[in-house]
């Protein structure tokens, strides 16, 4: 066995897992440089095809659930442990980009052809996973695959879900050959990483080259509906309006000075607005619009759903104009379990790269993988914070760093992990 | 000659009335009880040959112009006196009233019946007028037979304009057989009134029957447009965010401030928000919304709009976000003639009616009117203030009290109109 000393020395190959990327990439490759490569779809399929042909070329096993999950395994000097994991997956957005979850599957795969060229061997085996349709775009609900592996809602319910065209999970799953046989979930994990581009703005703008990720953010979407009395613009006096719009933004404000309340990761958000009648002279009689709001404790989001309760009954009183609010979705925060987070920041510290702790906003399969093993993410900056849009970019040095922050955690995580 | 004091008891006859807007409202009847009657329509033809052969039956000599605006004559004892003229328009929205302008022509028609009947002469001359095209539904501009004649813009500019379909003002005026050989505008008009709905709902919330009507606000409208950037609402924490939602519903909310800094008078209103991309999990990246300001004077709205334009140049400093606001329309206030408003408040003493003053908020042919003669209007409550739409509804009796007030004005101002 290769001396600790020796192990953190190593590094991945940055061109070579550049190069991985650009070829997944033309798989569904836009005009405009994205990806367009739907879940369950032909093009998923050569993308599966594809990413097992490279972990089969690295001796590689391959097994798939019943949902389509992918684990490519390198077995360890100790088979009876629980192995290390890491992935993410390969579906995209309709007008996806070439990092978003490719990333962390390739990542991943990077961090096992170093491993072989070096020749070194684990304690515990190492796999990699690309999880079902985590986009969400064609079936939902998203995070599909990991979302059945830690038992968020079942098989049956992922399998009869239907894209516009009433194809369904199972349907497709079954054409593009990728039924597999294990049950989902009965497949142990010791611990999991899964690296990612930021998808947010927070590492560049930071100039930092490392985002660890403590936690992912918990989130609740609400609909409210203003009700007020449409009228004329011009011969109504303002003291006898019942303008929708007018009680309405001032709960659009207040959504954001909740969030603000709440800091730092307090999130307020109103995103979609539509008024009615929407004439130019005609007084709205009617605002429907979302609120998202988010943080990253039960606590803290429960305290901003409360707040946001208090303040809709206070104006729907003094107002006097109808106000309904109804919770559409919740998410509940997801922190990650403190062996992970610290094995990326003792690699991060190892590896001398720029850091800063960066919450995730956004949904990842670590998500539900945190609901059944200790569970990590190791964050890279993205162009401009933008992802899920062909233009998403990268840079080939932070892509490369994430990855040997990747290598050197796995690496600290075999060790860790205790027979099953 | 009666004496004046016969004069002050002669009333109309309000079923005689009611029963002519009834007639009138056959033309375009739609099934929810109102009237779907488009300006140039063969239906408008209708109405025009309806209510003009009405005219003649009462004696009255009938005189089109060229833009097909329609002058019913009854001559006075003194007839080279200009015309006291009473009149609005029988155009209606596709999903009009029966109301709306009908009330205007056919209270104008029932004064000169009731004087038939009484046998009574006046000095002046008395004419009801048929404007073209008030609605502004199928061919803009709005108010075009009012504003052609008193010269806003030229008969060309009119005749030119297209429905969706291209066919224009002057082919469709033409084809119903309402081109008329007098010049527009080469018309003397002695005095000016106009009876119609309030379109509001102040005279019913204050239980008056007459509204006297000293001026219809002016107005400005605007299209502000605050460009931000778009990003995502997770994984973008507030400080750094260019929310331009958050921008914008600070500006809607001083629309509305503003008006009430310049009562009573002061009108406000975002009637028209759309959000860009308008998707749940994302900050809006440009926001474009209508802004609508009035006023009574032309000083008061000039101060309203310059509170707007400090404001949007204080908002978008402190915001950083960019900020367009585009004046898209302007109409200047129009005050009443003094003698036509102390004629209506003169003749509502003599009747006894419960009154108050209202200004009027939307436009009617009077505003153009009043830009060549001395000029007034005569409002009566509508059922909830409710116009432009199949449920408008007024009161009998209020329309009756309505036409007599108009009556009264009328023969006030025969007597105080002086040769031309």
């Amino acid at each position: 066995m290769k001396t600790e000393l020796f192990l953190d020395t190593l590094r991945i190959k940055g061109p070579r897992l550049w190069q991985s990327l650009m070829d997944l990439a033309q798989i569904g490759a836009t005009p405009k440089g994205g990806v367009c490569r739907l879940a369950l779809s032909d093009l998923d399929r050569q993308a599966r095809d594809l990413v097992s042909g490279w972990a089969r070329a690295e001796g590689m096993t391959v097994t798939i659930d019943q949902i389509g999950n992918i684990f490519m395994r390198r077995p360890g000097r100790d088979n009876t442990r629980p192995p290390v994991v890491t992935g993410s997956h390969i579906d995209t957005q309709p007008t996806g980009g070439k990092f978003d979850g490719n990333y962390g599957v390739l990542a991943g795969l990077e961090v096992i052809r170093t491993l072989n060229e070096h020749g070194i061997q684990t304690e515990a085996p190492l796999e990699v996973v690309v999880w079902t349709n985590e986009e969400g775009s064609r079936f939902v609900p998203v995070m599909m695959g990991s979302g059945v592996f830690c038992g968020a809602f079942s098989l049956d319910h992922a399998y009869a879900a239907t894209d516009i065209s009433g194809k369904s999970v199972q349907g497709e799953l079954a054409r593009i050959g990728y039924v597999g046989t294990e049950v989902p979930g009965q497949h142990p994990i010791g611990a999991y990483f899964e690296t990612h581009i930021e998808q947010g703005p927070v590492l560049e703008n930071a100039g930092c080259v490392i985002g660890v990720v403590p936690a992912v953010l918990g989130l609740t979407w609400y609909d409210c509906v203003v009700t007020g009395f449409e009228s004329h613009a011009g011969p109504t006096p303002m003291a006898i309006r019942k303008d929708a719009l007018q009680v309405a933004t001032r709960i659009m404000q207040e959504v954001v000075a909740i969030a603000n309340r709440y800091p730092p990761y307090g999130r307020g958000t109103v995103g979609m607005v539509q008024v009615m009648p929407n004439s130019r002279n005609v007084i709205p009689g009617q605002v429907k619009f979302s609120i998202d709001l988010r943080n990253v404790s039960e606590d803290l989001l429960a305290r901003m759903n409360q707040d946001l309760h208090d303040y809709v009954t206070c104006t729907g009183s003094e107002s006097g104009l109808g106000i309904a609010l109804e919770q559409v979705s919740h998410f509940a925060p997801c922190p990650f379990h403190s062996d992970c987070v610290g094995a990326v920041r003792d690699a991060v510290a190892t590896l001398g790269y720029s850091t800063m702790d960066v919450v995730s906003g956004a949904g990842h399969d670590a998500i539900y993988a945190a609901r059944v093993a200790p569970s990590g993410m190791i964050f890279v900056p993205c162009k401009e914070g933008i992802s899920h849009n062909e233009i998403e970019d990268a840079d080939p040095a932070h892509l490369e760093a994430g990855a040997n922050v990747l290598l050197q955690a796995m690496l600290s995580a075999t060790r860790a992990t205790r027979a099953a």
